[in-house]
């Protein structure tokens, strides 16, 4: 039996500290966590009771008898896939980090997360950090960096393409980074002209002061693909003039309410909208490996994994104060 | 210079016979219009007074000095693609016939189209008709095929994928002819039972009664590949549970208002919007070779080429009572 302390959500929007005691089955593995990263997304769950976090990075301290792919003292990271995920149709395809999103009301065991001082994992779903690479680096790319790497992966984009990047935060300052090392043409479009240079430093090529409902900017020569990384509130039709025919665009941060989308305007360059959720598991060990190599690293801020660590770091993402990952450290 | 006749809309909505002189230009060829295919896009353009007609079939009479790609006396067929487009951009990249759409208001040639009896082409934009495949069939491969084609062959779909076609009319009734032809596995949804025989006739693997907006039925199978053929009023949040982990939808009958697209139930399980419009100049060659050796013909009405006759069909497809292509024959 392992017992850990964990951070959860509460009806009232508090957080609440619990101590959760669990086993390990055989395909399990016991993870103490040392650092999580803090998405937007643990702002749905707030309310619900779970355990919050899904950028977990942690050291093995027990395995199961059939774990073989880690083991004790390995360092791992941990997310959004689960137990129930690891056995299911979409995780067979690769494509497991969806099913926790998918099944999590159904989903009774909800005392793991990644805010907590350890979780029971299974083994499937868990990453071995490369050796040299921070874990307060690593805890944005299980969530944040997983989701980017999987749009410049998964779906075409190519060194040389005109690649735009649409919000400079958690997810849009690692799509910069990332599509930079690949070798793209990487255009960000910010509101703030103020983030130039910063989104330069970044690695873009191009920085274009672009809000969506605006005019396209003169003489802007069109993007294949299009990452949208800012505000979940997009006017889709101010976009069709920066795509280019049978560009892609990916809708990362999304409202949960029908977005109107001109489906008409699209039509007329074959444009895609291309929707994507974190990653399947192929993609998130490439990444540790890919940003290991390219020495690439998320920018984050730290807070105390504490109950007041966790709500100052919640309050600061709300406020939009965030440069531009949080990372809890135990 | 060539004298030909030709019907217009106009802008109280009736058709107008008109007489049209145009010289042949090099690179440009005249055609002798025999058939053509009525699309609902006609309607759009009805008020504008242009020369109506895009799914044209006709006998080559008259080669510019710089022709050599076909001869006086071919069979053709020539729809969408225009002397713009044949030179843009777009066009080298195969993608041309996208530009007419484009660029129609800002192009002042407006004297050319297929509800006529002659038209001045350009002679890249015109396409050979296998011997032995009838013009009144070719005449609805010049969109409607086309437009369904072009997602069958250019967006990955596959033989054994379940391909879902939700609406039997113009476009979806090809639809199902091809996918059956292609080795889909072909699922038909539809409004109405009693399409269900007919359906199964054209080749469909499944029948499925259901209407955009109700719950999936009991015990679907997913979906790899989800054209909309029907209404363009269409509620998408309807549409994820039929379809698969990175399925695509391709809306291919779409109204000109924004649709609510609910991006974040897409996101679970990476479903793409795939737009698309008609077809880049290779498919349409393609799809006449294709559908002459399969054999694969539309279901047509015919109405004469004439005022009386364009207006006849135009109304009745209004009333939805075409089955399923209607085609002016002079």
């Amino acid at each position: 039996m392992s017992t850990f302390e964990v951070f959860r959500g509460s009806s009232e929007g508090k957080i609440v500290q619990d101590t959760v005691t669990r086993s390990v089955k055989p395909h399990e593995v016991f993870i103490e966590t040392t650092h999580s990263g803090l998405c937007g997304t643990d702002e749905h769950y707030l309310r619900t009771g779970q355990v919050l976090g899904h950028e977990g990075i942690g050291i093995v301290k027990e395995v199961g008898q059939d774990v073989t792919s880690v083991k004790v003292g390995d360092r791992v990271g941990f997310g959004y896939t689960h137990e129930v995920c690891a056995s299911c149709d979409n995780c067979t395809s690769g494509w497991d980090q969806y099913c926790r999103e998918q099944k999590l009301y159904g989903f009774k065991d909800l005392d793991n997360g990644t805010f907590s001082y350890g979780a029971v994992w299974d083994s499937k779903c868990v990453y071995k950090i490369p050796d040299g690479y921070d874990s307060v680096n690593a805890a944005p790319l299980m969530c944040a960096g997983a989701t980017v790497w999987t749009v410049m992966t998964e779906y075409g984009v190519a060194a040389g393409q005109r690649v735009g990047i649409m919000g400079i935060g958690g997810l849009g300052h690692i799509a910069i980074k990332l599509a930079a090392a690949m070798g793209c043409h990487v255009v960000v479009l910010s509101s703030s002209e103020s983030k130039r240079q910063e989104a330069l430093d970044y690695g873009a090529n191009e920085f274009v002061v672009f809000r969506s409902g605006e005019a396209a900017p003169q003489d802007f020569k069109p993007l294949k693909h299009l990452l949208l990384c800012g505000s979940a509130a997009v006017d889709y039709i101010s976009l069709v003039p920066l795509m280019d025919t049978h560009g892609s665009i990916y809708p990362l941060t999304v409202s949960m309410t029908p977005t109107p989308v001109p489906l008409a305007h699209l039509n007329m360059n074959g444009v895609k909208i291309q929707c994507s959720l974190v990653a399947p598991r192929r993609s998130i060990q490439s990444l540790f490996e890919f940003a290991a190599r390219k020495n690439i690293t998320p920018t984050v801020m730290t807070f105390p994994m504490t109950v007041d660590g966790v709500e100052d770091a919640m309050q600061k993402l709300r406020d939009g104060e965030i440069r531009y990952r949080a990372v809890l450290v135990r």
